[in-house]
């Protein structure tokens, strides 16, 4: 039997994630993200569909790289503004049965003690449905409003996050045992010689209690990840679980989830233990011809403005002002173009102007789209996780919950027929229904 | 017509809040805090009732003072383990159509940035029903694991919480203007002429960016604060729009409200706009013998051991090892013996002897117990309020729900007959709800 697909969506608390622009789109529901229906609503729709989880992206900052300034994101709605992607979660999970909760936290704005009981009262709340997603962060605005000043440079934050992450971990499996909780008729709630001091005492953290909490049905949410550089690897390799990846085309990607794999196993960890989700933005409907309109439809709600100021605060390359029909190898810069390289390079060859590269984001960001019917969105999939090695499929919207409604419509149906999704929900935690191949 | 009667209920996200040992009671089912449905099914009788808010307290270490140890809190599961309160949040509030969510978070662990976009996030997902405990922290456990090292004198915490929320205040009030957010057909999102920047550089915290959450419903959370130092005083004068009290009689408590109402005066301020809450722990039943019966089924389970750790956190007053008859005169001690006084006092000229002491503890905590018939309970209630000029209660549990149950099934319709409450829940924001008389 082929292997199964794994399915996240990947969102945000704000009007539109990844796709600038698209909220003037009649079908967008994004602008309710400060309405708790919205997300339960969303949640259950995933959860019926087979979805193993809801990824909610998240920055503390706002992008103000372009020209500048933040009046481009800020005009545009591009992640702004926000909410916190935590407090939504106990109501999505108390509406559904069995989907997981990616939440996206920083390591670098707070102290690990408060967020490794954040994480681990979600996970008894959810019964073991909950994953971190471990960013370092990357918006110096953010850094500024939090009281950092400078932001820690690239490595130094991975350096900082793995000690961080190995704070949580002890505090998460270290301290308390199995059986500490004994709630016993002669007075012991807790038997004390069964709760330790995790005595850490690091280059950031001090940390010589106890954890505060008893054990969750995971102890440990799922640690996701997504970094792609030499460092984030590393670190990848030493603590995710699941990891998130992008790439213009199945060479590209098998080449990420090759080095990401050997990354696990440099680090002395089982490759096949970590799940790998491809970004993908798809847009399916009943025929190819309706999901061609579609997409047609959605790139008219498209803001160049908007896609410049998510690609500046990602990249460092403003490419504000530049006349669109500009052929990129006009525009200079330093560390921009590499990064550029990354996602346009699917024929290396191919002349991209600035409108192209701006317009490459209209639709769910950098990755690619796959636009057609249930069945030929579904070969798209197949063909993206057969060709790479990866395990599934981190989609990205272009409105929602329309966008997902669609995919629950047309391209679950499909996996299914094919062999590739479980005819319905599984059970278990998110550790669990991961690790099913 | 006489002054509504504002009912608040006081829990924790732990086994047991302030009823030392009584989770051994077969009623209780506090154990169930890592379960949604418990917090869930909590909220939907609380908001039935026509309680105005379920207010969560919270600490973030251990109770590690009575014999220098954590042992006996562990052991007695006094307030460990615990969650973080902020949590169930949304999902009570799925749950329930007009009940407040107080929710305790100290200002001296996180930086108010993020803190500040949580809860503007609740207060849009919750459509304006939270609220904000502002505490300092009193454990000097949470300090040494959150990076503080030695935590700060009492009163430079309180200078701290003033800076800190005077950055939330700016965040909340003064970086985007009501009508910034547009959604406009030629794709402005926001207004950004009408996003401003707080500027902020204080002693403690430089924010010089913008806020990231467009204005929820109340703008800010309600903030509630429960200090009685002089210094707590002066900070519930300028920032608190509701406070908890506790006192042993009417006599004293008058004195917390008059001295309090003077504080919110002195900074200027309507001193009625300041709802106060004061402590009470009801046991109620059909009839004056079943609920003496209850209180002493209670009072059966209580644990000595797990009193004299709670004692010993909130007072720095150890009283472990002493004969509990011995009378409290014989007690050595410095600053424990006025704390000591603050809450046994309702005759100075009586004598305490140390099991009576911790006795008093074993039923909701510090504050008096009301034990009797709903109508019983109902007079008590009517005297307290009436005779001190309190505008309601904060309810402690013996157990939980059940003591919720009680006041629900027994001592809201007598109030209701009575006039004291409004005979079906208020619609509006928390905020809007308390200011009702």
């Amino acid at each position: 039997m082929r292997p199964r697909i794994h399915l996240n969506a990947f969102a945000m608390m704000c009007a539109g994630h990844q796709s600038p622009g698209l909220w003037r789109h009649p079908a967008d529901q994004g602008f309710r993200y400060t309405d708790l229906d919205h997300w339960t609503s969303h949640a259950r729709l995933l959860d019926d569909a087979g979805f193993d989880a809801l990824f909610l992206a998240d920055v503390l900052g706002v992008y103000d790289v372009a020209g500048g300034s933040r009046d481009a994101a800020v005009r545009a709605g591009i992640q702004i503004p926000l909410g916190d992607p935590m407090m939504p979660v106990s109501a999505m999970a108390a509406a559904t049965s069995s989907l997981g909760f990616g939440v996206t936290v920083s390591t670098s704005y707070e102290h690990p003690y408060a967020l490794a009981r954040r994480f681990t009262t979600l996970d008894h709340l959810t019964k073991g449905r909950v994953g971190w997603n471990v960013v370092t962060g990357y918006l110096a605005s953010a850094a500024a409003n939090l009281g950092l000043g400078e932001q820690l440079a690239h490595d130094q934050r991975y350096e900082q996050a793995d000690e961080y992450l190995e704070v949580c971990r002890r505090l998460w499996r270290e301290s308390w045992e199995d059986d500490a909780v004994v709630r016993s008729a002669d007075g012991v709630y807790t038997d004390p010689a069964k709760v330790h001091d995790i005595d850490f005492h690091g280059r950031w953290y001090d940390v010589p209690g106890p954890f505060l909490c008893e054990p969750s049905p995971q102890r440990s949410p799922v640690i996701f990840q997504a970094g792609a550089s030499p460092r984030g690897l590393a670190f990848a390799g030493r603590h995710a679980e699941a990891v998130f990846i992008s790439g213009p085309s199945t060479t590209v990607l098998a080449g990420q989830v090759d080095r990401l794999r050997s990354a696990v196993s440099d680090a002395g960890r089982d490759p096949a233990s970590v799940t790998v989700f491809c970004q993908l933005a798809p847009v399916a409907a009943a025929s190819s011809s309706e999901a061609a309109d579609l997409y047609a439809e959605y790139l008219e709600s498209f803001s160049l403005e908007g896609a410049l100021a998510l690609f500046a605060g990602w990249t460092g390359l403003d490419l504000t002002g530049i006349d669109p029909d500009q052929p990129l190898r006009y525009v200079e810069s330093d560390a921009g173009r590499s990064a550029l390289a990354s996602f346009t390079t699917d024929d290396p060859d191919r002349e991209w102007t600035v409108g192209e590269v701006a317009r490459h984001l209209a639709v769910g960001g950098r990755g690619p789209v796959a636009v057609g019917s249930g069945a030929e969105v579904a070969d798209q999939m197949e063909t993206w996780v057969d060709e790479t090695g990866a395990d599934g499929f981190n989609l990205a919207y272009a409105v929602v919950p329309g966008s997902f409604e669609q995919v629950a419509h047309h391209v679950v149906p499909e996996l299914r027929r094919r062999g590739r999704m479980p005819s319905a929900p599984v059970g278990g935690t998110l550790r669990e229904r991961l690790a099913l191949r």
